[in-house]
């Protein structure tokens, strides 16, 4: 059994996360802070090998050091953490032997999607993504999509292979037909009432297509993902950056 | 047993309705003539009451005059139709009182997904369209598409509902994320190799999604309509535009 | 302004429906009742249009009564009405010109989904079901497959068409392979963890497919169709099941 | 530049083989063979480097000791070879240290599309596939299918997890409604006329759903991944059973 503690417990993914690692069968809760609490005395007090971090991007750094420097096992949903910060982390994990992870996005099918874009486009280079969110989102396309269409390139620069005809617009004949190209991969948002968060990845072949879609219903998505990261965090020695660097 | 001429019988789809009226249980193949051959003459001597004409813009003109003054019903796959031209048949027809279908697309598949999306915009007027078409489509959206959008926005002019939000563009990162407007539709077209011709309506409302997909794998598709309309023109007394409007 | 009262005002969707009534442009919230509430009085009193009926099966058919023999148009989400119970109930309002509706399923995607299905059947015979819903439903094939599936044979008996092959089970190398057979249509029901309520209705053509297929995300996306119904109710003289029969 | 000979170059695969490895930037075809011909003779004057067999299952097992003793690296896609046969060819490879590839598939897609499956399930245990193929296909589930539960079996061993309550069938109103049971996944076969060969692999977790899906529109799919095939054996000392062992 491995000792959690849960940092930003009063929020919406603390207090989700509070049920999640209570609920595993690897799991012990050992506690829950947030703001005002000693975070390094609970760490002490409670013997936590690991601290769960949904807090805020302005407090998420000194939540970090401490947690490293207290000896447990940072995993971090905080967001908004720059590279050069995750350096720094990694830098002082390395140091003291502490495996740890931040995340942007803890749901297994999400980083599952984006690890099998990066291996299929090595092989099937052309490529194209629709993703469909609620119409309350404001900007397009989403982060996973840009973050996606990275991964695609990182695929298709290991087999050196170059997308065919399909990077090109061809002639639209209304403007924004054939979508936003970043990184080569036309992406297309598409916004409308009802839907959370969805998104294709769509390979196309000589006389095949396959498609990678992920469907997100709600924020429990991401617990499944915290409790494999408490679980697997303890057996590491450096701190990563996403999830996927724990799954394989 | 309806008696039926396929005239333009050489070309690619000419020869296929050869062979699709040739077994139809309700129909009999009574010739087949193409460029060079008297129209007229054969339609009495074969005694056609029904004539397939799949030529090009430039005789298809003559052609239907001919059957219609011949006395046969016409059902026109030729493409490249003018508004004008289409109502100068109407009324020769009428007059006559022939029944007869030009029609762009024989699909049936086709025409029903148009028809739903009609129906479904006057109840959910959120939408927007998804097509996958092979990577050597030059021109984007498809003539499918840009159809649909129009007949979505007569759905939505039937019950007088407007689209929300979605018809907004919000903020494009990448410029042609959110696509392509048509009709206030959104339009996004996807190119890939592999692919042949897909299209997704997709229809938004409270808690819930709405999506009509049409497939289109082989030309064979347009061979059930040709023949579903041979059936239908002998029993009408007018000629139409789009083969919608004699399926119900 | 059409003034509505919702009955069963404490519950789940009766609560729903008071925020939608109250929200609805065209709609005027005059109050709610629950149990031990003297309905005909509460009708009476805020002059009732509308009553909005979700309680349950044991009271719903007095409730129905009471509404109608009020002068009041009667919406109701009430399930288990028997086919004699809808026809009492339907002659009372036709002996009055009460407009009003009995539906298992107030969800306008669900309902057009179903209509389209039927339509579809008309003309392209092979079809078949896929329904996927959470882990804990434990009965299958879903109502909403169940009924689907009635109205594929409708549409089949409308234009007289029998389904080819596809009713055939062929070779089964493992048992169940190919689906429930219902009314001649092959169903399959999937069960997973993370969804809601899915279908789609899969037809088949010579070269083509057709699919309809329905997402309900969650219970909101009864509310449309509840307002929906009011607004239609005052201007029918007849009791109908199903929302279908006021759509179109 | 790879020389590469085509056996079995009269069929239906051998001669899209013939053209595939022609217009291949990487590879040059020095020739055809079929039955009849002396394989080991042409293999000797051609200086074929690699030889692709589609031939037949009877004539496929010499065909392999041919290549192979003649110091070429097969590429085989001849089906019905058994377990005992393939482990003689491997042995036979390895001592001569020769690379070589076994494939029942060599569309990169569904290669890609079994893999996914397999790691996918490691993390998301609750899964279940449906696939669809035309109305001609006797048989169900398809080879595919059976095969992805093997991987999926695989994936679940392999991080110790088992499916929830998915893999219970709940009460079936009517029998075959959850599919059949392989491996502890539900299959679900759809027969349609108009499909060709689509599998969609649906995982479900807490809050969200993952899949992948493969469309075949066709055999040139399977191209390709011989053309990948040809360039990878080279570089390998051994024979390994199915594509994707080559691919990562």
């Amino acid at each position: 059994m491995i000792r959690v503690l849960v940092n930003g417990c009063r929020g919406k993914m603390g207090s989700q996360a509070m049920v999640a690692v209570d609920n595993h069968p690897h799991l012990t809760l050992v506690g829950g802070t947030d703001l005002g609490d000693a975070l390094d005395e609970y760490i002490k007090d409670k013997g936590a090998q690991v601290v769960v971090d949904f807090t805020v991007a302005s407090v998420g750094m000194n939540n970090a050091r401490t947690i490293i420097n207290s000896g447990a096992c940072p995993v971090i949903g905080t967001s908004g953490f720059q590279e050069a910060q995750v350096a720094e982390l990694a830098e002082l994990a390395a140091m003291r032997k502490i495996g740890g992870v931040i995340a942007p996005n803890f749901s297994l099918g999400a980083v599952l999607m984006m690890r099998f874009a990066e291996e299929a486009a090595q092989f099937l280079p052309d490529v194209e993504i629709v993703e469909l969110h609620h119409e309350k989102k404001e900007e397009s396309p989403s982060g996973t999509a840009l973050r996606t269409t990275e991964l695609i390139a990182n695929g298709r620069l290991k087999s050196n292979k170059k997308p065919g005809l399909t990077s090109s617009k061809g002639i639209e004949l209304f403007a924004g037909a054939r979508g936003a190209t970043v990184n080569d991969v036309a992406v297309h948002s598409v916004r409308l009432p009802g839907r959370i968060a969805h998104q294709a990845v769509i390979f196309g072949g000589l006389g095949e297509s396959l498609t990678i879609l992920h469907d997100s219903f709600s924020r429990d998505s991401f617990m499944p993902g915290v409790c494999l990261a408490c679980e697997k965090v303890v057996t590491r020695d450096t701190l990563v950056y996403g999830l996927d660097h724990l799954l394989f």
